[in-house]
């Protein structure tokens, strides 16, 4: 090759590399007037100071079984961080292996949602901690229970007080849902998209920003958007075309139960998308296994819109690029129990009022 | 205070150093007859070479609910590296919200056992990994599921083939097995007992030391010895006096099951004792709860002695010199699932030989 031959290719790859670059640049433009990175710290919660020491607590917490009333599940049984901060159920199981009414959403990230559950009746995570735990199908826990379990083990009692340094009875129901709000405020998991909203152009392939670019512009972003790519408002399910009644049961109205007002009739939030790879199945009934399934019906029903395979797969390929790096956990050791700590139970409330051990039948 | 006062009395101080220096001395010479350290390196298993991608790969596997057929339970569910490694129940709870026949052993040093499960019919803990799987009442799934699973994941497939270099098709129900068995090995709990076996007189107190003292001359040794202070050897539950029925439930015979010999009924493997602080309830009926409890019920079944509450309190301050210090676990991140990940199923298999899904009743 003679170097003026070389010097003209180089030119031109250069040239094209300018003319990529300057069209990333605008998506990226585009991409920021309606997304957020993640942050790089550790976000701080209302009332409630995020030190380590309530970190530490709210891990143990998290993964503490004892906290139900079975002392079967932990919070991570269903929020489980081995496996995208869900339990790839399509609903979960619960006490006495009755079944919860709505898919497990992800506990990553989830401090970036505008409110929690799919409904959005928790307004924070602390709010959160404190529904599971008294769920008659899920943990049947009663904080009286709870916090009875925590002050019968010495180590406990010494984890709160460190974690609410001042206060006089540090072990509560409400330091309890603080301290867990606290560790999952740290289940943050940076993505190749936020690499590439940061200016790193090489962190997302064509593929992917062809994804993006259709994502915005078919109006997907529409509901999907913000640090969380949805978690943040509430919109009905469909908006255009109801879905069929396997993927939208119609006994589950939604926000409807929190709000009671006909407009919000099969009304959810929108579903945050980090990791949504990794979450399925999908939709708060957990009927859809399948992510490319379920970006079609998205689009049918909240869009009016039938899009190709390949759009559909070029969506999917700008999902996939919202698959986070887990932070590190080292499994915690919890504190032993002692002669106070309450047994556990795995009797299930029967019509009667009277509680059944059903684990024999 | 005269010098020659300071001179006698630093004399006599050394001296009944000393002489407590002898008494440890002969005590620990008498131990080290018994009773064996635990190791410094992770032990070799049969026919399973242990490398640290086989270590990985298991600790994904011990950790990953897909292992059973709903997808709620993993080993670690009744195994729970957090709490002693059991799960703090009288019997697990499985399947379709089932009870377990026994109390979970625990996981922690169970590579020390002559062999595993209370009735010693696994003789390995590869062995014993395949049988909590295709338990009804645990995880109530199948090789082929097992297998289905991990081969529809890439990310499983490259970890087996980097754990069984050179075999053609790695992703096998034995390889499963040995790979957790790997991970296994590597849950060593070196407790204030090993650094006392080591030389380290600080190690063990006053009340620890009479308390192995007793252990040795009361008999309890006799069957609690070797590096699990237990776990090795088969004696009848009720040697000299049967304990009730409420601790030693009628219709289970133990190693009678396994030999089918009369002399086994009712004949259990010696629990291994180590973390023994850690894993309430006791024995395999689950029944007890509180250790000192225990221990008098074994001195009453086993040795026929009425121990006073000064002496029980000694073995247990001894036993509680075997807590261990935990190996530190970062938390796994596990394979996402693919479209030909079997689906979870939380269906219970009723008496007609039908499935029924249980979790709606």
């Amino acid at each position: 090759m003679t170097s003026l031959k070389q010097a003209v290719l180089a030119t031109t790859a250069l040239l094209f590399a300018q003319g990529g670059l300057a069209q990333a640049n605008e998506l990226r433009d585009t991409a920021l007037e309606t997304f957020d990175p993640v942050p790089a710290t550790v976000p701080a919660q209302v009332d409630n100071p995020i030190t380590p020491e309530k970190i530490e607590l709210g891990k143990a917490l998290f993964f503490d079984p004892r906290v139900s009333a079975s002392g079967v599940f932990s919070c991570n049984s269903c929020h489980n961080l081995a496996t995208g901060g869900d339990d790839n159920l399509e609903t979960s199981i619960g006490h006495g292996w009755q079944k919860g009414p709505r898919n497990a959403p992800t506990a990553l990230n989830a401090v970036f949602n505008g409110a929690q559950f799919w409904d959005g009746r928790a307004e924070d995570l602390k709010a959160q901690a404190k529904g599971p735990v008294q769920a008659g199908v899920e943990m049947a826990n009663t904080p009286a229970n709870v916090t009875q379990m925590l002050n019968s083990m010495p180590q406990y009692v010494e984890w709160f007080e460190a974690s609410f340094p001042g206060e006089d009875d540090p072990v509560t129901f409400d330091n309890f849902a603080k301290a867990i709000e606290a560790f999952e405020a740290t289940l943050i998991t940076p993505a190749p998209f936020d690499a590439w909203l940061n200016g790193d152009d090489a962190a997302l392939g064509e593929a992917e920003q062809a994804g993006l670019k259709l994502f915005m512009d078919k109006g997907c972003a529409s509901c999907h958007n913000g640090v969380n790519v949805g978690g943040h408002d509430y919109y009905p399910f469909g908006l255009v075309e109801k879905p069929g009644a396997d993927v939208l049961p119609e006994g589950d109205k939604g926000r409807f139960a929190v709000t009671e007002t006909a407009d919000d009739e099969y009304v959810f939030r929108a579903a945050p998308l980090r990791n949504i790879a990794l979450t399925a199945p999908y939709f708060h009934s957990g009927k859809v296994w399948d992510l490319k399934t379920a970006v079609q019906i998205m689009a049918e029903s909240q869009l009016g819109e039938e899009m190709t395979d390949g759009e559909t797969d070029q969506i999917v390929a700008f999902l996939n690029s919202l698959t986070g790096k887990m932070p590190e956990i080292v499994y915690p050791v919890l504190p032993a129990e002692t002669a106070d700590t309450p047994r556990p139970s795995g009797d299930v409330l029967v019509e009667d009022g009277n509680k059944k051990d059903l684990s024999d039948q």
